[in-house]
């Protein structure tokens, strides 16, 4: 089993570190959340994180003290078993006197953030999400190389696609073919997901009109769902020739995740709807072709929306009507939903090394939808793909 | 696609309302998170779910609103286009006087928390989290159905494991054999889990000394899992013969869950696992002696321990050492961790409508473990199983 590295977790907590200086607002963080914890850690585990503006990083674990001293390379990991010893804890690490803490706003349960102020009655707390976001919007070479592992299990699920693929299996049926080739070539299975709310069970596969519907994602694809309990994604649909079959799934491996989309037909597909794919691809290396260091978010997904609308899809781009979305990529990483997005309301700054799921879909409101996702690196140079599964309308 | 009748939604609001009285502390819930809105409102959806002391529920849809109308029975489901129109949305609805709200501290995170109070500065928002939680401990005879069929589900996942197994297999092939036969009988595949930071996939599948690793969870098994990322459950060890083999999959569908495990093993296992194995049928049917209406769930925990102390497990059931737990079984519905919990510290009492996964389980350090797990729905006379596998060890 892969561990984490000591200088990649030591180049994390500095970036961390830096952050929290430059902002001169928290003197600390108290990391709980799963995939933070992976990240600055190297383990998950039931512990506080603290790092503090300078100095080594400590763990208090709960459970259990024997994997976290495996899995990480820190040196400061203790055990737990009261909650009230923390402050003491602390006050002997050299922290007894932390006055403005940062945590993760974002994702900590209100009644986790009740426990951690009884603990510290005159802390006060500052929300820490964006700061650490954005320490993990930026990928280190080790992390690329995971989402490439990540990009080649998607490849396998694209290949059995083409394998198992035959009128009149369902949604449902197709997938249990896919997800067993997924997990025959180490997928994780779990997908980690930030957005309260934002459940996801390796994706999308949508089939005919079943990807026009309607769903609570802010997504440019919806699905039935397999009823309202999730009431987004896939059915019991029976696929049928000459309808766009739209594979959305996440890879996962090693905590890591890869978004690449791709469009299979049994049979051709009607004219208007090639045409909508090709433009697709013609959005994506627009995309990329603005996906250059110093270059603004907002402002890449205004290029891409403004070809849709040269290419004739200013209706269609991202969904139609009020569930059309203002944006066309994310973040990816230790989880499927991260900074930055690429979309109309975003001021971040591109900059090398942030990895992105870039989507551009059109929507044919009742009969499909068509389009490409792939994951990118961005570099000081060309954008590099990790996704590799050819982006061709796949007609089998 | 199955709806929840209204009936059936009229029945669970009412019981929240009755609870809202009874209390006298909050006069609404405003109600966010997916498996909730899914509970009271038959659908989830970008939504506000209101629900007030009296009067017809209020929901406020961001997205999709006609998905909402579609799969809801309620009949004031309204448009929301900018958060700022809810106290004006909320005050036609009858509900401008809000004074004291509940929330479900125990999922909601800090900043939607914040953004809710930003909406309604003057109001004092209180925990309504068990509140929520003890209506939905009561199942109704359609809850049953559905867990039930998620029961039925289990059986298939493990015919299918006495149809596949073979030395030689590692964990994570048997497992994408088993999860490819759970979506093909209609496996929802995502588990809602309600507690900060448990993540499910399907459940756990640990074969002889992967069962008996230490993990984060307050589990009575562990294991590697495929990296440190997750840190528990399956990995890619290889099964081999005259080992225990514990399937504890999670059932889902339509959601609910049901929770069932068994052990397997090629050839025979050594004595004393069988024995082991014996006890925890024993002890589950001590557990069933007690699930009576009346009873405390502290007690029937205590029984379950007591048993385990006279044949001769004190120290290895439900974990060793530190890692030991202090529970035998949870509720199970529309998340996998319901309430109540068999365990030590509960007072909670037992009432009929209730169903509850009972796991007595014995670890064999560096070895493997041994057990069963079965979801029981509490009458008013005998206890009935949901989960329909044989219990008895499975040797193939």
């Amino acid at each position: 089993m892969e561990l984490t590295s000591r200088s990649e977790l030591e180049a994390r907590v500095a970036r961390l570190q830096g952050k929290l200086a430059a902002a001169d607002d928290a003197e600390a963080v108290f990391i709980f959340q799963a995939a933070d914890m992976f990240y600055f850690s190297g383990t998950v585990q039931d512990a506080w994180l603290v790092i503090a503006r300078e100095g080594p990083p400590l763990m208090l674990v709960r459970r259990s003290l024997e994997r976290a001293r495996a899995e990480s390379a820190f040196e400061h990991i203790l055990p737990l078993t009261n909650p009230r010893e923390i402050p003491k804890l602390l006050a002997s690490h050299g922290l007894g006197r932390l006055k403005r803490v940062g945590l993760e706003f974002d994702v900590l349960p209100v009644q986790q953030y009740a426990r951690v102020g009884r603990l510290f009655p005159t802390m006060q707390f500052v929300d820490a999400s964006q700061l650490i976001r954005e320490v993990r919007m930026l990928k280190s070479a080790y992390e690329v190389e995971c989402i490439r592992r990540a990009g080649r299990i998607q490849d396998r699920i694209a290949a059995k696609l083409r394998e198992v693929l035959k009128p009149g299996l369902t949604e449902l049926e197709l997938a249990a073919e896919l997800e067993a080739e997924a997990r025959r070539h180490g997928h994780q299975g779990f997908i980690r997901t930030r957005r309260f709310n934002l459940e996801c069970f390796y994706g999308h596969l949508l089939s005919g009109e079943n990807g026009t519907i309607p769903s609570w994602m802010d997504s440019p694809t919806g699905g039935t769902g397999l009823s309202p309990a999730f009431g987004a994604g896939l059915g019991t649909r029976r696929i049928r020739t000459h309808e766009p079959i739209m594979l959305d799934y996440a890879g996962g491996c090693d905590g890591y995740h890869s978004d690449q989309a791709r469009v299979f037909s049994l049979g051709s597909l009607p004219e208007d709807m090639v045409r909508g794919h090709a433009a697709c691809n013609a959005i994506l290396e627009e995309v990329l072709a603005n996906l250059r260091p110093g270059g603004k978010a907002g402002e890449v997904f205004a290029r891409a929306r403004a070809a849709a609308d040269r290419l004739g899809y200013a209706d269609r781009f991202m969904n139609t009507g009020p569930a059309q979305v203002a944006f066309v990529g994310h973040g990816v990483g230790v989880e499927l939903d991260e900074i930055p997005y690429l979309a109309a309301n975003s001021d971040m700054t591109i900059e090398a090394g942030m990895v992105l799921a870039v989507e551009p879909k059109i929507v044919f409101p009742g009969r499909g939808i068509v389009g490409v996702e792939d994951t990118i690196l961005v570099t000081t140079g060309d954008p590099e793909y990790l996704t590799i599964t050819p982006r061709e309308l796949a007609i089998l």
